[in-house]
Order: structure tokens, then C-alpha cells, then sequence
């Protein structure tokens, strides 16, 4: 049975040490003191350990039953579904007059580390809901947000978001459902959509879908399709339920992981809808669930690599097999303990240094959406916007591969389920893929978002990086040379790429398109070495006042020693793969495959 | 329905064309002319794809079933074993003597990766008796010889491996299994062993398990170990089957993959067994069958990289997504094929490069072994001694790797189990783990294999891509700027990297295991540079000489261009990586994790 305990400590550290939350401008963050935090943390992180977490082998054994229309989830996800909501968790960033808490974001994304990494599927249903209140919120009428927030921030009915259709997911603009105007304002939607989380479950009263569908006599593609509320059960004017709608569950998927959380076809039998937004601007509308959803796979990566790595450290201290090269260590007991072992170190070590570093660049992101939506920055809503695909793409490739690590570490026990390790990585799989696949991640990045607002925010991100290491450098020659260096390569690096993109870009598309993925790879490392920096930063100045747990802040600067050291000289060879250009990866016709 | 088509255009160019298989003085390759090849190749490549390929989904879904001590392999698979073996396939390579067809390993190799890629699970069970036959053949008495070989040649009895139990995997020096000497020669056994692939099924009429087990009194730790022969049902003198021993199957295991093959708990209640080589030798006896097991693994990675890829491949010629963005491909249809897309390109180059090169590295490997036990040649037996470690552990973790890149190709249709990509890279996982995780492949290769008969191996190696670089430079520019070069700096990488092992690992062997597993991947690159390099000389050699299939040739030299540019830049990555050294990595304390 595997384990897991929050990382409250470490949350923590990055709020306190490293991002100093609570004496932050921005608007609503000077309550964020340290034991308001601890407080908020310890009971998220109680529930997270206690009951999500016990369901999380339960959810993947038992899976979703689809029987006679009704999807059945797994036995006692009902029931913490109600704690969850008793809790007020799922409306804890949301305002307070439609019942939520209004926190800022930034506690939301440390609660959601702990909720997805307890339990990724459970934590969808939630997740998803916030999301398309976040849409309704953000493109609602008065109307519909008294009709649907108040119940979707409680949870007591959830939210969807459907997009794909079964020949169509990324490019949204061969969809093919319509959207028919009735007399009274509302629409008929027909059509088929696939693989929507949650569209189908037994935990809620009502569940609110938002549908993309094209209006007939619109425009073509992309820009002719609009977004559209289509509730299960129609709500009357009072509030009350009304009659079933014309939508319903097809099928679920068989998957490879996230088994606990339903994936359905949804058929829309001409269904009654309302427009949420304007006509042909469903894309808008829907990109404010999409770039929150993004963030919040992002942060199932790290989540899914802490969880997988709690559990490969406990058997890397447990497990005796072999004996430490330099001299027994457990000389009284028939083997060493295997974190003796040097490699079995360096997969702990990369485990380690990941997620630590991943939950500072989630943490301090998140900053920056409370920096935008708080304080109306117009440079912070710039910056996380030219982030978003990095954080998704980045920290899932790599909090995948962590989990294949922390699999590694248990040998044959990690490939049998009953162990558990199976699961994260069949679970954190689905993160690459969904909420737009990391391929078109590194697309948004290179082709869309390096040259938003003429390229202003990532000349922010430089520039922040640069400020970062004047400050920083000449006072500490160790700390010069094993963090301020080594970061300074990475963003030369980075610029590197940025500059021959712009050199080659302009006369042949496809030299950037060709090292999109290894750039928003490269951008990922050097936003971590920030965060380590910063953070190795943090935990010496904690030394240097005397901090009381000398070993907590030292074993914060070997990790950031070992990110560096070993991980962040990885943009050479992205950089190398970069400037090769389009023609090792275009020279093959499509026929001499 | 997942398809696959045995590459026998792309063996035939390597046997042939790079490895000259017919002109080569190893004793029995002088029949391996390009007509024989051919048409055994596609005789194994139909049974793949017609017969055992469609039964790879049908064993993920229904798996084995274990009912009152007996275990119930999934449906169809009994009929398929019997057209192997009516075919004669199991013993290919095995002695004429004992029923065999003598051919070389190379031979079995290329007709291995087949039967892999169409059902790996199936193939195991073949797999396992292949090696367990090798070990009684080259360990056993003649009677034993006699007993076991002509059935187990012939599958008509099948063989496993026992080492494994529950508290110890690598470490087996702690094994508890013991072997009581008897008064009539034989020994009881009584022990249990856990992860017994094809330890149980229904296939074969007996299973002849090789067993670890410690004599009683014998020397401490590894040095004490015997291996047993304990077959399931005794065999009378002459020949026939008697009574049920003392060997059953308490449990197969829940996995992640390969469920077509029975994963058992096998105990052994006193049962029956007798001496395989000499009494505390059973690790030298094992490890015949080990080393052999390690290739075939290796070659796993391989064959689920290519059947992945072979679906990727047509997936992305297929589905149409998104315009190129230098121009519409297909202006008649709604959209473009994927393969107009250059991070699916990226994708797809980098695993048709991985399988070409892989394929090219294994033949060879296959050849270093035919040498060896052919022509009695020490220096091949020790180059492909060094290249054991690397084949296994490079080969399944980039081969996983690239199974993983294929799923993704299909987006969202990638992680639900209709579409069959899931399954490769379950089944593609085991690969990493048994027959020794890659982890002790990497402590292997640095800490055994480098410094085996004073390091001679792994010089004739550099020797080897020394004298190939010079043959083979200053005759066409572009040749030596594209393939010359690139080869020469990653084999330099690699040298450094030993040297750094050799001044630093005197001083703290931790110093040379910290780096072990990049080192295994840095020499991995370096061998299929050195493939590439070849196969790209013997594609020009063949254009020079007016082939006319001159399509088949380019691509040969652009997929190889590819792999020089893209991925064996990855050897300085690694460099840096080792260069850093133990101190990162060893740096915490274990309670500071």
C-alpha cells in the first residue's frame, strides 16, 4: 500500500523563504502570515493523507461502472466527495458572494498539489468544476452566474468541459456539433463530443457542461464556434431542478490510468444550451478554462512525481540489498539499505530536486495570476501567459519520467500493481496528452507566445533572470559559482535559441517549429535553476540568522547543488538539437517514412 | 486494431549490406546468402504478423488465469505455440544434435525481434526455454544433455529461471532456498521464488525450472549457490513422464503488462531436483543463461520501438489535423496529415532512427557472439561481454522511451485502451527491470566490465571507431562533416568519461558509480553512432554502385543524419553529468532526505 504525507514543510519554505507571501503587494496577501498558512495547509494535507489518499488504489482497481445511463465511480469516492465539499475546499479561491472563500490563488494551487497527488482522479471531478466556473465567472451574465455558481464553487454540481469530437481535437475547427437558435433564446446542440472527464458520475446533483458547437451560417473553422452552457438537469427559475436535457452518457473509456474518474462520450440529442459569451467567441471563452486547466496539469505533474518519489524513498531506506562500495553501513543487518547505492541515489536525487523545484515554479506562477487578476498587471498576466505551456509541457514530461524513476527504484515490485507504483505512472501518463497535447504546448510557445506583445515578456523573463544574478552575485564565491553560473549559462542558452529561431524562423517557418519542443524543455530547466537559486538564496539567508533546522535549509542547498550540477546543463544539448535546424527533421518525403 | 509488418527490407539491408553476414569466415555463415536470409525472414515475419500479432491485444485484455494450481493462458495461444514449434522456430539456433537447425545467432536474432514485436509476452515463453536449453547445454552432463535438450529444443517442454525471491532480487547472495543432498544424487528443494515469468501454463506437457538454491553448509552468501534442474513432472529413464514433483504455482501477479505471460510465485516443497555444472558454481551456470537473457531483452526494447513506431507511423499519415504551416499538403481535405508537422516528425525521426540504429547494433552483437562460440574467438567474446550491460539497458530504456513517443503521437487516442498504444509501453516497462534493472546494468558495465582482462575490451572498442573513422574519412566531405565528426567527438566523450573513472574512482569508487548510468547511455549513443555511420557508408556504397531502389538508400542516410545531429550530441550531456561527480550526488545524508 503506498504512502503519502503532504509536504507542508517545503510549501512552506517557498511561501515564506522564498516568495515571502505575506508582505507581497499584492492585494489580499498580507493575511498569508505563516500560521495562517500552516493552518489552511495542515488540515488540506490531514484530508489529502487520510481519506483521498486511501481511495486512490481503490479508484484505480474498481474504475467507473457506465450501467443503464448512470456512471457508478468507485466505492467511498461518494462519501469524500462530501467531506471535500463540507470542507468548503473546492470554492476556496473563489469569491465570496457565490459562497466562496476568496483566497488567493496562490493557496488554491498548494491545496491542488496536495488533493491531486493524494489522489489525481478523484481531484479531477473538483478540478474541472472550478474551471468552467472560472469560464462562467470570467464570460457569465448576471443571470447565469446567480443560476450556476453558487452550486458549481459548493460542488454540489459539478462542471466539464467539452471540445474534442471523435475526428477532431486539437484543430477545433473541423468540429462538427451545432448549435441551433431556438425562439427563446436558447440552442438545440447536437452532435458527439469524446473523452470528457467527468461527464458522467453519481456524485452530484446537476452537472454543468460547457460545449463548444458552431452556429450554422457562421463563419468557417475555428473562428464560427461558440460556447454554450447545456446542464443534465435544466434549472428552473427558482433554482430548483428541472427536467433531464438531451445529453447523456455514450460510453466510457477503458484507459490506462486515472481509472477513477469517469471518461465519456457525451451525445447531444439536440439538447437545450445557452450561450456563455458571444457568438463565434467560444474560443475566448473557453481558452480562460483552458489556461486555468493547463496550469492545473502542470501541477498533477509535480504532484505525481512527489507522490511516486515518498514512496521510492521510503523503499530505497527500507529495502536491504547489497552493501555500500565504501564500507558497510548496516553492518549488523544481512545488506546496506539500497539509498547507499550511488545510482539508486541519482534517481532519488533527480526525483527530489524536481519536485522540489517544480512546486516553487508552481507556487511562484501562481503569484503571478493573483499579481494579474489582484492587481490588474498587465506584465504578470503577460508573463504567466508566455509560462503557461511551459509549466504544462515541462512538468509533465519531466514529473512523468519521475515517476518512471521512483518505479525503477522498487525493481520488480514497481511493475507488479500490487505495489502501487504502476499506478502513478499509468495516471501521471495522461498529463502529457490532455488539455492540449505537449507537442502543442511547445507550438503555443514558439509560434505564439515567444512573439506576444512584440516578445516583451520574454524579454521580462531575461531580464528578471539578470537582475536576479546582479543582485545576487559576488558576495558568496560558492554560491557564485555553483548557482549564479551555471544559471547564467542556461539563459545564454535560452537566448541562444530564442536569437536563431528569430534569425532562421523568418525564412523557413519550420527551423523553429523543428526545436519547439527541445526550447520550451530548455525554458523549463532555466525556470527551474531560477527557482533553485532563489531558493538555495532563501536557505542560506535562514543559515546566516540562525535558522534552528540547519538540516532542512542544508539539505536545500545540496539539492539545488545537485539541479544544477546535473539536470540544468541539459539546454546545451537542447540548444545543440536546436541549431541543427529544420533539415535533419524535414529531409524525409512523407512516403520514405 | 494495432498492425505490424515484420522489417525484413531493413534486416536484410544491415545483414547484408553492413554486416556482410555471407562473405564473413565465421563458421556457418557462408549459407547466410541474401535468398536464404530472405527466405527465412519472411517465413518468421508471417507468423509474426498473421499469427502471433493478433493475439498480442487478446492476451493485454484476457491474461492468465490461474484455477486450481493449473494456469490458463489466454485464447489462442496454445494453436499459435503449436505452429511455432511446427515450424521449428524454438530451435534455430539450437544444435542439430538435439533437433536443432544450426544456424547462427544472428539468425535467431533477426527472427527474435519479429516473433518480440508481434507478442512479446508470448515470445517469452519461447525465450525462456531458449536459455534455460543453453545453460544444460553448456553446463550439463550428457545424460542431462540427453533428458532435457531434444524436448525443450522443440518447446514440446518449456523452461524458466529461478532466482528471485521475496526478500532479495539483485542481492542473492541473502537467497534462502535451500538443496538437501540426497542418498541417490539428487537434492531436495524447498524454497520460494517470486517473479517466475512462464513458471506455470498450459502450453507444454512439462517445465523444466532451473533453480538457485544454497546446499547446506556451503560457503556464505553468493559463493554457496547451486543451480538445480527441477523439472515440474519427473522424467522415467525412458524419457517418459512420471510423477508430479514438488513444484507448484501459489499466485501469478497483477502487471502492468505483458499479461499474456504467466508472472508466477513458484514454491518448491521438497521437490526433486539434481545438480546443474558443480555444487557452489550456480551463478557461473546461471549467468549462460543470463547473459542471453540480458541480449534478448535488450532486443524487447527493439521490437516494441519498432511495432510503436509502425503504428505511430501510419497514425500520422492518416489523421488529419492542422495545416503545415508552409503550405497546405492535402487542399482538398479538411485538414492536413500530422506528418506535415514538425514536432510530429521529431517524434517519428526519433524513433525510426532509435529502431534502425538499435537493430543494426543488435545483428552486430549477434555476430560478436557467433564469432565467439564459432570461432572460439576470446576477443569477440570479451568485446560483446563489455556490450552486454549497454544492449540491455540503453536499448529497453530508449526503447521505452520511444513507445512512449509513439503513444503520444495519437493524442488523447493514445491513453485509452482501444487503440493498443498503451499496451507497448506497458509491456515495454518490464524491459527496464528484469533480467537485472538497468540500474545494475550501469554498475555492471563501469564497475565490472570496463576494467575486465585490464580494460583490453573497451580499448579494442575505441580502436574499432578509431580505425573506421580513419578508413573511412577524407573521401567525401559531406560524409565526414556529417557522420566522421559527430562520431569521433561522442567517442572522445566517452573516453574522457573512463579516464575521469579511472583518476577519480581510485580515489572514491562513488566517484565512477555516480555516473555509472549516464556512462551506459553515453556508450550506447557512441555504438549506435558508430551504426549509423556504417550503415550510412554501406547506403552510399550501394547508391554508387546504381541501386535502383535509390528512395531506400537516402532515407537510410537522412534517418542517420538525424541521429548525428539530434541525439548523439546527448554524449556531452552525459560527460558533464559524470564530470560532476560523486559530491552531488552523495551529498545528503540519508535522514535528510
Amino acid at each position: 500500500m503506498p504512502v503519502y504525507s503532504a509536504p507542508t514543510k517545503d510549501t512552506q519554505f517557498v511561501l515564506h523563504d522564498v516568495l515571502n507571501v505575506s508582505t507581497s503587494e499584492i492585494p489580499g496577501y498580507s493575511e498569508l502570515d505563516r500560521d495562517f498558512t500552516a493552518a489552511v495547509l495542515e488540515e488540506a494535507g490531514k484530508l489529502a493523507a487520510n481519506v483521498l489518499h486511501p481511495l486512490n488504489v481503490v479508484g484505480d482497481t474498481e474504475g467507473c461502472v457506465l450501467e443503464n445511463g448512470v456512471v457508478r465511480t468507485p466505492k467511498g469516492f461518494r462519501e469524500a466527495f462530501e467531506q471535500v465539499k463540507e470542507g468548503g475546499w473546492p470554492g476556496l479561491d473563489m469569491p465570496e458572494e457565490y459562497g466562496g472563500q476568496n483566497m488567493p490563488h496562490v493557496i488554491g494551487t498548494a491545496v491542488g498539489e496536495m488533493f491531486s497527488a493524494a489522489n489525481q482522479a478523484f481531484t479531477m471531478y473538483q478540478g474541472l468544476t472550478h474551471g468552467a466556473a472560472s469560464a462562467i465567472l470570467a464570460h457569465g451574465t448576471d443571470a447565469q452566474k446567480d443560476t450556476y455558481l453558487p452550486k458549481m464553487v459548493s460542488c454540489e454540481w459539478t462542471g466539464t468541459m467539452n471540445l474534442t469530437e471523435p475526428h477532431c481535437g486539437t484543430d477545433l475547427g473541423l468540429m462538427r456539433s451545432k448549435a441551433e437558435p431556438q425562439d427563446d433564446g436558447s440552442y438545440r446542440i447536437t452532435g458527439q463530443k469524446i473523452f470528457i472527464s467527468s461527464g458522467e458520475h453519481d456524485m452530484a446533483d446537476n452537472i454543468i457542461h460547457l460545449v463548444l458547437a458552431k452556429i450554422p451560417g457562421g463563419p468557417e473553422g475555428i473562428k464560427g464556434v461558440s460556447l454554450f452552457i447545456v446542464p443534465k438537469f435544466l434549472v428552473n427559475e427558482d433554482g430548483s431542478l428541472g427536467a433531464r436535457n438531451g445529453v447523456s452518457c455514450g460510453k466510457i473509456e477503458e484507459k490506462m490510468g486515472i481509472h477513477g474518474n469517469s471518461t465519456c462520450v457525451m451525445n447531444y440529442d439536440g439538447a437545450t444550451g445557452w450561450l456563455l459569451g458571444q457568438e463565434h467567441k467560444g474560443m475566448r471563452a473557453m481558452f480562460t478554462m483552458m489556461n486555468e486547466a493547463r496550469l492545473g496539469v502542470g501541477m498533477q505533474g509535480l504532484a505525481q512525481a512527489e507522490a511516486a518519489y515518498q514512496n521510492a524513498l521510503d523503499y530505497a531506506k527500507d529495502r536491504l540489498q547489497g552493501r555500500d562500495v565504501t564500507g558497510a553501513k548496516n553492518p549488523d543487518g544481512p545488506a546496506d539499505p539500497l539509498i547507499v547505492h550511488p545510482d539508486i541515489r541519482r534517481s532519488l536525487m533527480d526525483q527530489k530536486s524536481f519536485a522540489e523545484g517544480a512546486r516553487a515554479f508552481l507556487l511562484w506562477g501562481a503569484t503571478l495570476i493573483d499579481q494579474a487578476h489582484r492587481a490588474d498587471d498587465a506584465d504578470a498576466d503577460g508573463l504567466i501567459s508566455l509560462m503557461t505551456p511551459v509549466i504544462k509541457g515541462f512538468l509533465t514530461d519531466e514529473g512523468y519520467d519521475m515517476t518512471v524513476l521512483a518505479q525503477q527504484v522498487y525493481g520488480g515490485h514497481g511493475y507488479i500493481e500490487e505495489w502501487g507504483m504502476s499506478q502513478y505512472t499509468r495516471d501521471a501518463r495522461i498529463a502529457m496528452i490532455y488539455e492540449g497535447a505537449n507537442g502543442v504546448q511547445a507550438l503555443d510557445l514558439v509560434g505564439r507566445k515567444l512573439a506576444q506583445d512584440g516578445g516583451k515578456h520574454v524579454m521580462a523573463f531575461f531580464e528578471m533572470v539578470k537582475a536576479f544574478c546582479k543582485d545576487n552575485a559576488g558576495q558568496d564565491e560558492s554560491f557564485d559559482k555553483t548557482f549564479i553560473e551555471p544559471l547564467k549559462t542556461a539563459s545564454k542558452d535560452l537566448q541562444a535559441a530564442g536569437m536563431f529561431f528569430m534569425q532562421e524562423g523568418i525564412k523557413n517557418p519550420n527551423a523553429a517549429l523543428s526545436g519547439s519542443y527541445d526550447f520550451m524543455h530548455m525554458f523549463g530547466h532555466v525556470c527551474l535553476g531560477l527557482m533553485w537559486a532563489r531558493m538555495a538564496q532563501a536557505a542560506q539567508a535562514a543559515l546566516d540568522a540562525g535558522a534552528s533546522d540547519r538540516d532542512f535549509y542544508e539539505a536545500k542547498i545540496a539539492t539545488g547543488r545537485y539541479y544544477m550540477a546535473r539536470r540544468l546543463p541539459a539546454t546545451a544539448l537542447h540548444l545543440a538539437r536546436i541549431r541543427s535546424g529544420a533539415d535533419p527533421v524535414m529531409a524525409l518525403d512523407a512516403e520514405s517514412f
